[in-house]
């Protein structure tokens, strides 16, 4: 099978915030979505979100999904150059535990919207189950799969809590 | 012209939302999306919330926009019972000044997302363009709606600041 | 003697929970009253959610403990759904810390109470010793017990602090 | 008809707090249930405090409620002085907006419960009908009176929201 | 040489208080202040609050020194009910970190004042340096230790910061 | 009468103070204290703040009362260049209420303690009493100015709160 | 006199900011420092704060004053493409009163600095202040305008409090 | 080579600030500005902090880096006592993880500004690059240091992020 090109592109400002952004990759994964993961970091290498963010379309990215951390300027930036849906995942900062992100990125003014989910873990999960949705509305596959990954979430959930030992 | 049929469905916790909520609604207008909006009550009206959020799909809309005050469930609890994107707006709480909206839609659980946005007129009218975006990745009439309105929306920001009499 | 049937709902939203929600349980043990432990996800589990709260009363039961993190909708939104007293008990979550759980609980709007206790441990076993006191009203034997449990903490109050080793 | 005996003692540390606390008051009434209004301040009247507390239960009252503000001790040193349930309705304050009145009333330690209520108007009421919640445990005319005032406020809330003129 | 009669009290909710409440123990050894030391709780002892409270002045007592954590009402409720100064030393909680514990005590309204330290150890070092200054004021011993006490706290900064091994 | 020379100083650091502070002098008129009143700026007259601070035990002054407010630097800064009790005064700021204020004054490291009190006008007249506190240690006729005092402030509590017109 | 070429540029993100900013322009003014004032919105104008960031050494600025609220992505983003020093002013925001605004400026990740300076009024003062002194490091007129501008503030201080009409 | 006599002053409350101020030690170093480094006590030497602040331009220091965690009152009083730029650097507190350092730094009042940094070891990098910017506008050679470090940084940024074993 040919590789899908990617509709997804997760984006972060550094190597530091993969271990919750990896997070969105398997969610995505799961639903059979295709995506890139890009380090593109808005304050170290604001060309290269500049040109991520302005030929993202072009290149057939649909969503895109940006996480970043402390003065989280990332998932604005990329939204005030692209009109795709932006998504926001806030990363857990170290002194502030991610209320300075979350602020960051939600606070957008009218005019550019930011998606904005959980800071940390949950965000990225659901940052993907969100792209998920949107792709589903005209993809069947995607849809039955997330159907699936719902179900299966429910299932799931046990009727009486146990004791771990 | 026939009306179209919503694909938008605004909702909200109660009646004295809709002075933030309206924002949305003007701002689809703008774009030409369809939409419809209702109040529905996650606390008051439990069983209408049930019966909008499990039918929304199967209706047609292809998308919710939500907003609610202080302890807000709206947005999660629909997200809980649609596999359509949802679109959370925290309105401005009287003591909090929307901190309890925003920490009770955005704090979702993995697995059940809520893309929200910022608190107020803000975040309306951007649940808005963030569901303009979506409908856009399909529809090359709102694709062009919203990129005459992004480009509007650059062109009206003045050089330099003036004083105001 | 025959298992008394639960006047109490312990309920919580994930199995995660239950080291926090297990103290409301083992405060209930020492009351002498009887109680059910169930895992109700209102993200996860929507429909089990609708269904444990309509049937509560006629179930028998009384009261309702709830126990959540993060966007704690299940305090609340069991509390739309039935007419018995419901006590939240804010899970401390891992950013935030329980600020989201604790406002996600307590700011619910005029017309639908949750009366909430203290974030984590100390909020389980006061949920239960708050019971106590609601069925106390009404059963001697648990007002004794209640009784006895506060002298016993009065008791257990040592006049000076000492050196640990 | 001769005059009930109060079951409920709404309590407050002030004068300045009765225009919240008449809310609690308004909704008893709806709700057909006898209480009584008091000023207890934790801090000015002490003595007032503890003989208030430790009397309530042999006067016949079943259920406390107490609101107060800032460094909000009422409705904590209320429980710590009497067996019947407590709720707290943490009043809004000048510089913190209630945010310290509600940590003062919500974080009480393990062993003394108070069932605190939302920040204001919305927690007086949610005090009452909590109250009418737990009397209607044994006492079905309260029973009716709240199903009828839960099922008015849900028949209320109309379809869609309409501009207000 | 006879053992003074204490002129601190310093009281603290729990044993738990204890390591933190040490210090201020330490540092009126430190500055030759007598004192006794107690555990007090506002919620699990109240009677021994008001007899604690009433008769310290009768007692002997001039200063007390109360600590707490969460919602702290100790150092407030103690402070109703003498004229004798009260300090009070917010403990460190675990979920709000000391918070809720600061609000608590120092958020107290206009007629019954806390001179309120700081979270945790430099609060209880702090509450007891306040206690010399006070009685320093009519004891010319005390004052003379408190400025040795300065003194070398000033002469023990270092010029320059070193590498730790 | 001669004029008393004064025991308290109130400082403060700006005129725009004064409003917020005036209920600290007029507090300490009604226990017949004496007190001086300046405007010492630690910011924009950092001099003054030295002499002030450095002179005031040689002066006569027993106690400090420093209001200020943001970045509120008096009260600490004089609490290190005294060894007389600093009572702080956190002023209500524009943006952040006040926080700033409470958490600039209270949070001293161990070694320089002021005693703070709550966020304005009550924190200003918590100032004065705890003043008189600690005068009245030494002084029967403050002594029993702070008593009157109190127990008028006790006997004006009404019994029952009415409504307003 | 011929204009001299602008040494500090001042930019805002909207015109709303201006009544904000232009205390940074007239304290400017006071000093003798020339400037220039723009709008550039990082999130309405990218290309605009691309060009005018990109530009702002070659075209003869020394200094970078930037004034924005909420989501404030403004100074960290002209931080990231130029050299020069940025000095950021978080303007006050309508919900969070601009905590949102000072978290999205000061929290920079190592590596792009923002100076940042207090919300509102009081920090578009000082950013100019602290413009001056930075030029005056090696402009003698400047650093005499500095030290007069100084001189006087301190002068200006009122010894004594007086009560308003 | 000579020694270059320091042109940057790093200032500390105490030895334990070290571990985060060395970060704008080696930043510095990193960029060939000479500077020393100092412990000053705002509380414990306040004149030590006298000399200091009010000799620093005379010394020929250009710029001093402040740090300092709770009631962080150094950089503000250093700022009040001589014309030179200062930068703020909050230490992370324990209990309110450096928001009471950030709060005390930040909300300088207009007339004595402190550019502030991020919270922590961030923030002290950040003081660094700052002063390096502000002594670039006349020293070539750190233009091009700075130059070169930003291009390495930017340079350094990976691509793709890895999983990390």
């Amino acid at each position: 099978m040919p590789e899908k090109s990617p509709q997804v592109g997760i984006i972060m400002g550094s190597q530091s915030d993969w271990p919750t952004m990896k997070h969105a990759a398997d969610t995505l994964d799961a639903l059979g979505v295709a995506y890139e993961k890009r380090i593109v970091s808005a304050h170290r290498t604001p060309q290269r979100l500049v040109e991520y963010a302005t030929t993202a379309r072009l290149r057939g990215l649909k969503i895109i999904i940006a996480g970043a951390g402390g003065a989280a300027h990332l998932p604005g930036m990329v939204a005030s150059m692209t009109p795709l849906p932006v998504f926001g995942v806030p990363i857990e900062s170290k002194s502030l535990k991610g209320q300075d992100s979350l602020l960051s990125i939600v606070q957008m003014p009218g005019g550019v919207p930011v998606g904005t989910l959980a800071i940390g873990k949950a965000g990225a999960i659901n940052a993907a189950l969100l792209s998920g949705s949107v792709l589903a509305l005209n993809d069947q596959k995607i849809a039955d799969a997330l159907d699936t990954w719902r179900m299966r979430q429910t299932e799931a959930v046990a009727i009486e809590p146990i004791d771990e030992v």
